[in-house]
């Protein structure tokens, strides 16, 4: 069974977060929540989810997790305003461990500068940006490139949990 | 006198648009809303601040305007997902016409394609994207390059209005 860090903020999509989450834990994974404070509720965009965050990011060590969750929204470009999630979401893209990005996630990786010469895809609006970070950027519901999988938005949901579920035992 | 477009949609940062439509209507200028649907009320990410649209962004011309305002928050990633808001705020670059961009506002610059080579500051999590798209950037409260005004935050609301007042008449 893996350890899954979901690195996660207010405004995050709630069903980037919940369906993998569901599905994962359902699978024997286990889930752990990793923000900006530790014990703080964030919230969800649409649904107002709420999250309560178990590890803060700066105390996090990326060693002590197989996977990394990265659910879309606003959430990914809050984060990516600190250092301390980038370095985070860094460790396991230089690690070679599995690595999901759904939406906006991949601007968290951007920021890592971890997406160049990878396929992957992402929501519209950072196509440009996913791109010039050097991105092999393919318009699909799910693109694997060995530890990375990535999507586009909710409606690609079953099969980035498929792909995703691929890569952790 | 000024006739001001800004193209703003839902989780704008309210004081990027109320400050500097504020100080442009105080000097007599003129402000139009354009967004993506004429007579829909779009809100502020804070203060829930109310902005009813003027113009849908499909139906706008360009030519009818005389400078750009593009307020930060959220709302610049939500409007270039589509291909209109793009196309609207490249005529203004192309054209050489005053552009006012804060905070999360040059994401629309990068959709555009209008950023590479010019001086240009933003909102911290988009820094990485900005250079990427080809822009010198400057961790600056403001930047003016040609007829280009950019800012990084609300902090930057009066050295970003005083920089763009003087490139309207």
């Amino acid at each position: 069974m893996s350890r899954i860090a979901v690195i996660i903020t207010d405004y995050f999509e709630d069903s980037e977060y919940t369906e993998p989450a569901r599905a994962f834990a359902a699978a024997g994974h286990e889930i752990v929540h990793v923000g900006t404070e530790a014990g703080k509720t964030v919230n969800g965009k649409k649904e107002n989810t709420p999250v309560v965050i178990d590890v803060a990011v700066s105390d996090a060590s990326g060693d002590d997790y197989d996977a990394l969750l990265i659910p879309g929204g606003f959430s990914p470009d809050i984060l990516r305003g600190d250092e301390a999630p980038v370095k985070f979401a860094r460790h396991f893209m230089e690690a070679g461990k599995p690595v999901f990005a759904i939406c906006h996630g991949p601007q968290l990786l951007i920021s890592a500068d971890a997406l160049r010469g990878r396929k992957a895809t992402g929501y519209k609006s950072i196509t440009v940006d996913m791109k010039n970070a050097g991105a092999d950027f393919s318009d699909e519901e799910v693109v694997t490139d060995g530890n990375l999988v990535t999507s586009r938005h909710p409606g690609d949901l079953p099969a980035f949990i498929r792909s995703a579920m691929q890569l952790i035992q």
